[in-house]
């Protein structure tokens, strides 16, 4: 199975929506089409064409997915948030441009997230409503999350903490990619639950992966400072429940994601090989 | 004429718009419900309320444009922006929680006045969407005003550049102010217009206002530093083209305004009454 041609799909789409002048333009481009994995909206195309929906009704919501994960993490590498100086392989947003002018190219990015919605007239207005009631809960979930993974930085916290911090910061955004699927493709009641729950698991073992990956992965494939949560003394899965545990859990959550999806109403296959994909992904 | 019903009313609805549990619930009140003029929402209200239109309808917007002229402060604020210490006779956020916070904070406010329109079921999934398409516009056009404002910073620019800065600045989300009146009431094409170049005047006219009071109003009754712009080199009309000339200008734009309205259909008397308010504001 091939993804690629919705990240040239989605890349596609984000030049068309980024501006082309103005204060912010550079900055902009600079961050959001230095590449990245696109998981987030592949996801939402995965759904879409599960339910043999018109991918072009899927553009503006793979756009905005990328647009708010874009400006997270252009906050979050912010000197007074994680500090980090490299992002997908490149100097981040603040290095190559300075504080002032990396915080409001986040800012304007989550505007334009939700104006690439609410300008999509290929969708009716209460599919475009019903997109940004769950864009919006899940970005103010995401920004809940990362003052959350702020405020327990050297602190002994338990698993529960963890898992809750994990499902907002994270998790909020993922599953809310496959919510945005479900919006437009009007899935029915049952296969929206099993998506619903699908889109839960693999959010968390997203993360806990992740964690994982910060003390295994080499840099020059990470994109990104090793063993950074550490060094940040950071409460991660590895940490709190060893490592051999934390890959377990993970991989057993990717599992049951697989199986629910085997009880859609569709063909799953798509979805199925992303869900392989992203369990065996390195970075 | 009395504005303070207004000032109750959306102060009541920002309060039932915070979230009262979570990790942002301190910050965003705290910030959010500090005081401030509330100019914003009222012009929204003024708008609604001259076309007799229930005030229940403008609750959502007037709240919204609360917001992120709230979010705004916060960044605007932060060190490696303005750097200003207080706000409304308080520390910022920033110096009250700490910049990590003060940036999530204010990103999760922006999130929440999108979530705010996109949820107020009083409204049609069609208004909700023209105010989201306007918000949204308004925005990113102050995002981008900001940039520009940090990149003039003890630099020589023409009155032009100022005037096109001000306008993305500060009138972009005044002019949405009233344009989110406009789209709630449902004016006809000639009021619309009528209301938009009043919105543009007023807009402009509140800006030249704000770099005069910043040379002339005692730090008490701004609520925060006097003369800052001048402190931090910044161009301002009064330092561009001196004193009496900016006073005259902001005060033309306003009788301008004011002669506007005067054309509506309806009755403008309140719309007026706050232009001249405006016009005579200290602070």
């Amino acid at each position: 199975m091939d993804f690629e041609p919705y990240i040239v799909r989605v890349n596609q789409y984000l030049r068309t929506c980024l501006p082309s002048q103005g204060s912010l333009t550079e900055a902009m481009h600079y961050s959001v089409l230095s590449g990245g994995k696109r998981f987030r909206s592949i996801l939402t195309y995965a759904v879409a064409n599960s339910f043999q929906t018109d991918l072009n009704l899927a553009d503006s919501s793979a756009c905005a997915v990328e647009l708010i994960h874009a400006y997270s993490l252009i906050h979050d590498d912010l000197p007074a948030m994680d500090d980090d100086d490299m992002r997908h392989n490149q100097p981040t947003c603040h290095k190559r441009f300075g504080e002032a002018h990396a915080i409001l190219t986040g800012d304007g990015l989550q505007t334009l997230a939700f104006s690439v919605l609410a300008n999509d007239n290929n969708l009716s207005t209460q599919v475009r409503i019903a997109l940004l009631q769950a864009l919006t809960h899940a970005a103010f979930e995401m920004a809940e999350g990362q003052s959350i993974d702020l405020s327990v930085v050297s602190k002994a916290v338990d698993v529960d903490v963890l898992k809750n911090m994990h499902e907002k910061k994270t998790g909020a955004l993922i599953s809310c990619c496959v919510k945005l699927g479900v919006l437009i493709c009007a899935c029915d009641a049952n296969d929206s639950q099993i998506l619903g729950r699908f889109a839960k698991d693999i959010g968390l073992a997203y993360q806990i992966q992740d964690d994982v990956l910060d003390v295994l992965a080499p840099e020059n494939v990470l994109g990104k400072k090793q063993n950074s949560d550490a060094d940040k003394d950071k409460p991660t899965y590895p940490a709190l429940i060893g490592m051999d545990k934390a890959k377990k859990t993970y991989q057993q959550l990717y599992e049951r994601a697989s199986a629910q999806i085997g009880q859609l109403s569709v063909n799953a296959y798509e979805l199925h090989q992303l869900t392989q994909r992203l369990q065996s992904r390195q970075f």
